[in-house]
């Protein structure tokens, strides 16, 4: 059984292949870049300008598919360490099913493009699904504490996101005394 | 040009039809429902306990395809209004390729399972990707003021996310004071 999925546009991004891409939208988010969306589809695109943030769902085009010998990778913040965690587990781009997850800020819609920041799409994936970003949605009451595995102790190499966590962590205590 | 992706498992949920099934996992919190890992992908699981939220990527397999004619619906929680909107600027169920993102409480992994929180899915609905969510990666710094579209104005039914918007809303403002 599987399931075919048609691409509803492609990424316009200043970065060429995977070696160069930047790892999470969010910890590369000055970067622009571009959804072109094709002229079939166009009319998805209405009200989506009232929306600071959307879903990017890709097809990672530029990776080769993980296979069972891939199941469990040393992700990326892991290099070096000799560590190993099951795919499922991180954002590594070699998975089972290349679907990729981006979470952008939309700067601008023209009539069949998104202008948006927050780039870790090689130039040339094509876009599969578009969904507005609603906190409602999108953020567990309990956010400031999830646990987050592996992550935890791996160095984020950002400080916009890691300020985002602080902001949402010593808000909540601030709640909370 | 289509890619073609394979269920890594499958959904066992208490919901049997689209009609009867919530719209949200965090407008449905406190259900409970599993995924089943395949065999194959079993050993992509491991350090996935360590997690407290995951997104299941699926194929909303319950539901049929949208069409050029399906571009432009009217949300559910626009039903009655006679509004329509692009289903880009939507989380509606039908659409051009029929991808779901639900953001799941983990309970508890098995070795083959993961018993989860939050159901916004019909059972026997086809699992692609599991990716573990972290705030640094999922929340950006601006989440609490983000323009949220045509759902500024629709009720949504739900106390829990309610709470947790007005809770990230108030501690922002908190700290600009």
């Amino acid at each position: 059984m599987t399931f075919a999925f048609q691409p509803i546009g492609v990424i316009k991004s200043p970065y060429r292949d995977v070696y160069t891409t930047p790892i999470q939208t969010l910890l590369n988010p000055d970067a622009r870049a571009q959804v072109r969306v094709y002229e079939k589809f166009v009319a998805g695109l209405a009200g989506l300008d009232g929306f600071d943030y959307a879903y990017l769902i890709t097809a990672l085009s530029a990776v080769p598919a993980g296979d069972a010998n891939s199941l469990q990778p040393t992700p990326i913040l892991l290099r070096g360490t000799g560590r190993h965690v099951g795919v499922f587990a991180t954002r590594f781009p070699l998975r089972p099913n290349s679907v990729g997850l981006s979470l952008v800020r939309i700067q601008a819609i023209g009539r069949d493009t998104i202008d948006f920041s927050g780039v870790d799409m090689v130039d040339g994936t094509p876009v599969l699904d578009i969904k507005p970003w609603v906190p409602a949605f999108d953020v567990p009451a309990s956010a400031a504490d999830v646990r987050i595995g592996w992550y935890a102790g791996a160095d984020l190499p950002t400080r916009p996101a890691r300020a985002a966590r602080r902001k949402l962590k010593s808000a909540t205590t601030e709640k909370e005394r």
